[in-house]
């Protein structure tokens, strides 16, 4: 989407409404031990229990249900090797309508598997971006589907921004707020709920130290996206998006975090929390455990984004 | 506990009442994932969120809160080298009393260290349970400490039952109900609650192949409890108690289950329920899903018992 529209409150409140037949609301956990540790009040988001296994699925969903009739029956189109594939697929099937998901060659078999079994068209292509892009306009000329960008789409923000509001609301108020940050799709529409429902609360973003574009681009005003991603997590090694950064400009905080840190807080989250996330959800823990002083004694919501990972290689498994 | 009387449905809503102030209310988890592979609609109570990460916190901790406040003040004693022990350390830390735990040598040392991260004192002894018994009644003769056992003890029985009590609160009727089986703690307790909220359902208890031990009494009439078990489900090695066969017997179905079906069904929940359970909780949803016309189309409610794991050490690792 090159000249999207930036989403609005009432956008992230529309799509509240229009994902709430299909989405599940998440439950949010606790501990006293990661409190201790933290020297913080911390409320986790377990969006890792959404459908897809991700908070994905939230804006792949409002997108899907925001078309016009005589859209959705065209059917949907993407590119994405990770988790928005398979929740636009799962999304269109909620709405019965056709998915295409454009697949680099080199994808992960696992990732390749869900998006199928979700019911989608795949269609290969060479793995640069030009190539993506490239095949992502010949599906939307052949079958007239409509383009849902992983993050830099108006609908997708707001979708994403849901599970933000859900914590506000459940859970009562934060000081702070901490998300993951890759493309940015997550940080902007947590971003909206913010604005709508706690105004005085941070925003902290987490951002592998191997993946800073976020960091550079807010910190310089501009973005700055010129990039080779060197990180575990691999649903942060995409570039911040062009809508996100508008939205986050002067409204974020970011810490950037080594892998080790977010390998070690994956340990502790799934030991005391008991639950399987995915480095790219645990990042968001790492950031606190490695700046302590910035959230101390403070009521936390953090937003453990998804927990789709390879059990025959975990991190810290020995090489 | 010898001649320990029977707890009865009184008893159960006691100790609801008794530890509400300590233990935490586990959430119910489901899957449309794992209902479909099952043919039923499954209720996961996730009790390896519960505080220590296991369900054992509740017994231990109705027994802590039934001492009057002499005994109270001479402490509480029990042998274990597994759950029991932190969740009665945990337990008696909450009363601000002491705790004795007997640990036969070659325990494993992340369990020990937990039982002596709550405060309670380690008496260590030989490997076997005369040894642990004598040390047991020595510790009792030198601190005038109370004893609590792991699971022969109506205490502990009642407090293990407000876990299915919540179950069936929160989430409504079942038609049957699967916990795992070992000493016989939590299926007692929850034949308790059956009893006093959904007398109709079936209580089906889930017991590995290799320490069947609860099977051949059940289905005998009498206590056979003379094996040495084999089975990674580590919580389920111990024999069942007689306090637990008496309220058992002629009230529950027992299904069991190879390791290798264990080891599968524990994988799956990680997989797509996202949660970290222990081998000892897994093996209730592989008896599901190794005998499903037993509960096809039902609903069935499954206590996941615990969720301490080395993850160092997982089941389904290469050698």
């Amino acid at each position: 989407m090159s000249d999207s529209p930036l989403p609005c409150v009432d956008d992230l409140l529309a799509a509240a409404a229009r994902i709430a037949p299909h989405a599940s609301v998440t439950p949010v956990l606790q501990s006293h031990v990661l409190d201790g540790l933290a020297g913080a009040a911390l409320a986790f988001k377990a969006e890792h229990l959404q459908r897809g296994g991700a908070f994905k699925f939230r804006g792949a969903c409002n997108a899907v249900w925001s078309l016009d009739p005589d859209q959705a029956a065209r059917g949907v189109v993407t590119h994405s090797s990770g988790n928005h594939g398979a929740a636009l697929a799962l999304a269109a099937r909620t709405r019965g309508i056709a998915c295409n998901v454009v697949v680099p060659e080199g994808a992960v078999a696992a990732k390749l598997a869900n998006i199928v079994r979700h019911g989608a068209t795949i269609w290969r292509c060479a793995p640069s971006i030009q190539a993506r892009e490239a095949m992502c306009a010949q599906v939307q000329a052949q079958t007239g589907a409509a383009l849902v960008h992983p993050y830099a789409d108006p609908r997708v923000i707001a979708g994403q921004g849901t599970a933000a509001l859900e914590l506000l609301h459940s859970h009562g108020p934060l000081d702070v707020l901490v998300v993951p940050v890759g493309g940015g799709g997550l940080a902007a529409g947590t971003r909206l709920a913010l604005q709508a429902l706690a105004p005085q609360a941070r925003l902290v973003l987490a951002e592998p130290e191997g993946a800073a574009d976020t960091a550079r681009s807010l910190a310089a005003g501009e973005r700055r996206i010129d990039f080779t991603p060197d990180t575990v997590c691999d649903g942060l090694r995409t570039t911040l998006g062009a809508p996100n950064f508008t939205l986050l400009l002067g409204k974020a905080e970011v810490v950037t975090v080594p892998d080790a840190a977010t390998v070690a807080a994956m340990r502790l989250l799934w030991q005391v929390l008991k639950q399987v996330v995915e480095p790219s959800s645990a990042i968001a823990l790492a950031a606190i455990l490695s700046d302590p002083a910035r959230f101390a004694g403070q009521r936390v919501g953090v937003v453990l984004s998804g927990g789709n990972v390879d059990l025959d290689a975990l991190p810290w498994a020995r090489a």
